[in-house]
C-alpha cells in the first residue's frame, strides 16, 4: 500500500507539475499550491468581458520599459486553457453575460438574458446551489450589484436579467434545505434590496444575518457570520474613484473569513467592472479593474499556498468592446499614458468645467504632460456643455494617446482564457467550453470526482479512448 | 531497470495524457500521437496574423448550425498553452511578423523588420540552421514568396526584410557544412529568383536541385529530392483562387516527401496569408486561409500518428488586423455568409464589371440569395471605376452581413494560442513567449534535451524551484 501511494504521489506531481513547470519555468508560486487531487474549498472568479486583449494589455501596462524583458504578471504562470463562450443556438455566436453565467454556473447553454434557466425556461442547478446542499458554506463578491448577471446566475434563477427586483426577492426567498442560498453576499445592490416595496436588508437582519453597508463595518464583523455586505446603491465606485484601491481583493479576502468551515466553502468572485470598462470602450479603467483582479488573484496564490485543498479557477464569460492593442495601421501601444490615472475619465469629465485650470487639472488626473496639440485637442473636449461629450472626448483622447482599438459598445465571441491553480486544477486544461467548467466543478463539489489521493483502486493509465473526462475525473 | 522504465513510463504517459486529456475528452486522436519524448523531426507552423479570435472565428464558420453545440474544430484537441509576441523594446509591444519570426526561428528578440538578426544586428542562428548543422535534412513549405520575412527568418540573415533581393541571394549563397541551408523550399517568389541581374533558379539547378513551377510539377519527383518549387511570381494565389483548393496541405505533403530521411528533418510550414487577408481586412480569404490550414494541421495528426516521434507545434506571430467577432454593438456573427465564396472579393471586384448580370454573378460567387436593401449597397459598389474601390466595397458588404469588426490594416499585440502534438509537445504547454518556442525546439535539434525514454537517470521529482526548462528539459 505505501509504494501504491508513493507511486500515486509520484504520477499526481507529474502531472501537475509537468503540464505546469514546462509552461512558465520562471514561475514556481503556482507547484506549491498544487498538492492535493480533490478540492475541499472551490474559488470560481469571473472576470467579466476580459478577452485574451486584456491580459496581453494588462501585461504591457505592468512592463518596467527599462528592461530588455515584458515581465510576468500574475496571471502567466497560472494559465491552463482556453473555454469557448457561444450561448444556446437562439441565441447565435455571441454571448451576454447572463447565458454565460449560466453555463458557467450550472453547465447548460442557455439563451441571452437567461439567469439560471435553460433554453425552455426550466431552472438548472448552478455549483454554488449544489455546494449549499451538500452542506458547504457559500458565497459572492463582486463588484457589480449583487443581483446582476453573473452572481444572480449562481443564485437565482429568472426568465430575464432585467428583472433585478425579482431577482433580488429570490436571494431572500429561494431556499436550500431550508436555508438562504448565499451564507455571504458582497457588492453593491441597496437600490434594489431597500425598496418601498419590500425590504430585504431588514428580512436579512431578521434571519440573523450581519448587515453592512461600508467597507470599514465589514472588518469590525466576527469570522464566519451570515453577511449581507451592500456598499454602493448599484454597483461599486469603479475602480480608479473608489475609497479602496483594490476594493475586489478586500471583499475576496473577508469573503473568505466568513466561508471558511470544516465542511469546505463554494465562494464566486466577480470583477464585474472589466466589462463595464469595456462596453464603456475605456481604457483606463480597464487597467485598473484588471489590476483590481490580479490583486485579488495574487491574495488568492497566498491563500492556496496555506490552504493546498482548495481551488481557485480564473476565466471571462466573454470578451467586451472588441479591444484591440494598436490599432490605426500604427504598430504601436502605449500604456504608459495610463499608469498613473488618479481617477476614471467620468469623474474627471465631470470635473473639468469647475476648475480654474481646467487643463492642469486633467493632466494632473490623467498622470502625464500635455503637448501643444494634446492642449487643442482637450480645449474642443472642453467646449461640450454635456458631460456624456466630455467623457466622450477624453476616452478619444486617451485612446489616440495609447493607441488602442475598439470595434463594439457590445460584446465579442473570441474564446476566453483559463487560469487554474490549487487542487484540482488539473480538469481545467487545454480547450474546453463554459459548460464544462461548471461539470468538472459540480464533479468535484457533489464528491462524484474519484478522490486519488484516498483510493484504494489500483493506478490505470488510459490508453487512448478510454480517458473520458465525464466518466472518470482523474484522467492520468 | 526494467521496473525503472516502467515507472518511467507511466510517468511519462501519466504527464502527456494527463495534460491534454482532462482538456477535451471528446478528443482523443491526440492521445496516440503521444508516445515519444524526444522528437526525430520537428515541425514548425506559423499561422502568420492568426489572433484567438481566428480560430474561434473558423469554429463558429466551420458550425453545422443544425445541432445544439459549436463542433470542434482540428485546432481543439491540441491547444496547449498561449505565447507573448512583443519584439525587442526598441520597437515596443506591437511585433512585425520579421521580429517575430526572428524570435520563433532563433529565439532572439529583435525589432521590427530584422530578419535572423538581433538588435544590434549581429547574426542569430535558427533552429533551421541549427538543424542542418546537425545533419538533419530542412525545408520550408510556405504560401508566401518563400524569401518573405517568415521563412526568410529561419534561412537567412539580413538587417531588412525588405531586402527581398539580398535575401533570395542568401538562399543559395550562404552555406552550412558546405550545403545549401534548406534542401526542400516550396512557396512563391519567382520574380526574385529569375531576375535580370541574377538566375538563381539556374543556380539551385547547377547545384542539382529539382526546380518545379506547377504544383502538378511537384508530384512528379521522387522522394528525398532537393527542391526548389516556386508556384507564382511573388505569393501564391489566394486560397480562394487558387487551383488547388487546400494548396498548403499538398506542399507540406510533398515537402515532407523530400525531408524523411534517417537523420530526421526540420520543416517550417507558414499560412501566410491569413495575415494578408487581416492585412485587407478580408474576413472571406481569412476564413479559407485558415481553412488551407485546418487541412495542413489534418494531414500533420495523420502523419504523427504514423510517424510519433514528430514533433508539430503550431502558433502566429502575431494577430493582424484587429479582428473581431461581432461589432457595432450587435450581439451577433453570421458565417454563413462566408461559408460558400466561389473566389475572393478581389477576383470578384476585377471581374464584376464584364458581366452582363454583375448582381447575378456576385451572388453566385459570394454564395448566397440577395436581400433588396443588398442590391441597393451593390449597386452602388458597381458604380466604382476603381476596382480597389469595388473590392473595398465588397469587403465592407460582408463585414455588414457578418458583422466582423476590424480596427486596424496592422498588426495587434495580442498573446496568440500555442498547439503542440506528437513527440515532445509536453514542452509547449502554458503561458510561454515566442522566443520559448525556439529555446525548446533548439534544445531538442540540438539533443541537450535529456531523453527521458532512453535515460539510466533516476527519476527525480523536482521541488517547486528546481524545475527550470533551460536547465533540465524534462520537468515531470
Amino acid at each position: 500500500m505505501l509504494k501504491k501511494v508513493s507511486i500515486l504521489s509520484l504520477i499526481s506531481a507529474a502531472v501537475l507539475s509537468g503540464c505546469m513547470s514546462s509552461a512558465n519555468p520562471a514561475n514556481d508560486a503556482k507547484h506549491t499550491m498544487q498538492q492535493a487531487d480533490t478540492p475541499k474549498n472551490v474559488i470560481m472568479v469571473v472576470a467579466d468581458g476580459m478577452g485574451p486583449a486584456y491580459t496581453t494589455a494588462y501585461r504591457n501596462y505592468m512592463d518596467d520599459p527599462t528592461t530588455d524583458v515584458v515581465e510576468t504578471v500574475v496571471f502567466d504562470d497560472i494559465l491552463t486553457g482556453n473555454a469557448s463562450t457561444y450561448p444556446h443556438h437562439m441565441s447565435g455566436y455571441v454571448t451576454d453575460s447572463a447565458a454565460s453565467a449560466t453555463a458557467l454556473a450550472s453547465g447548460e447553454k442557455s439563451y441571452n438574458g437567461a439567469i439560471g434557466v435553460d433554453h425552455n425556461k426550466v431552472n438548472v442547478e448552478s455549483v454554488l446551489q449544489l455546494a449549499k446542499k451538500q452542506g458547504m458554506r457559500t458565497g459572492v463578491a463582486v463588484t457589480s450589484q449583487i443581483n446582476h448577471a453573473t452572481p444572480a446566475s449562481y443564485i437565482a434563477h429568472n426568465e430575464s436579467r432585467k428583472n433585478y427586483d425579482a431577482l433580488a426577492d429570490s436571494f431572500f426567498d429561494d431556499r436550500i434545505n431550508g436555508e438562504i442560498t448565499a451564507d455571504v453576499m458582497l457588492g453593491g445592490g441597496t437600490q434594489y434590496f431597500e425598496r418601498d416595496d419590500r425590504d430585504l436588508v431588514a428580512e436579512f437582519i431578521d434571519a440573523d444575518y450581519q448587515y453592512v453597508d461600508t467597507y470599514n463595518k465589514l472588518a469590525t464583523l466576527p469570522a464566519g457570520s451570515d453577511v449581507l455586505g451592500l456598499f454602493a446603491p448599484v454597483g461599486l465606485p469603479p475602480a480608479l474613484d473608489d475609497t479602496r484601491e483594490h476594493r475586489l481583493s478586500y471583499l475576496t479576502e473577508h469573503a473568505i473569513k466568513h466561508l471558511e468551515n470544516p465542511e469546505g466553502f463554494f465562494l464566486l468572485v466577480e470583477a464585474s467592472q472589466v466589462d463595464w470598462a469595456g462596453h464603456a470602450n475605456d481604457i483606463g479603467s480597464a487597467m485598473a479593474e484588471m489590476d483590481d483582479l490580479a490583486a485579488t488573484i495574487s491574495y488568492l496564490k497566498d491563500y492556496v499556498k496555506d490552504h493546498p485543498d482548495t481551488l481557485v479557477v480564473l476565466t471571462a464569460d466573454h470578451s467586451t468592446g472588441g479591444l484591440t492593442i494598436g490599432a490605426n495601421g500604427d504598430y504601436r501601444w502605449s500604456p504608459e499614458f495610463l499608469k498613473d490615472m488618479k481617477s476614471s475619465v467620468h469623474t474627471i469629465a465631470q470635473n473639468m468645467p469647475d476648475m480654474d485650470q481646467p487643463l492642469a487639472y486633467i493632466s494632473q488626473q490623467l498622470g502625464f504632460a500635455f503637448t501643444e496639440e494634446d492642449h487643442t485637442i482637450l480645449n474642443k473636449v472642453l467646449e461640450h456643455e454635456d458631460v456624456v461629450q466630455r467623457e466622450a472626448g477624453l476616452k478619444k483622447f486617451l485612446d489616440m494617446k495609447s493607441n488602442t482599438g475598439w470595434t463594439t459598445s457590445g460584446h465579442t465571441g473570441v474564446d476566453v482564457e483559463v487560469f487554474s491553480f490549487g487542487a484540482g486544477s488539473h480538469a481545467f486544461v487545454g480547450q474546453m467550453d463554459n459548460t464544462d467548467i461548471a461539470k468538472r466543478m459540480k464533479a468535484f463539489v457533489s464528491g462524484k470526482a474519484r478522490q486519488l489521493s484516498t483510493s484504494d483502486e489500483p493506478v490505470v493509465v488510459p490508453s487512448d479512448d478510454t480517458c473520458n473526462f465525464e466518466k472518470d475525473f482523474h484522467c492520468e
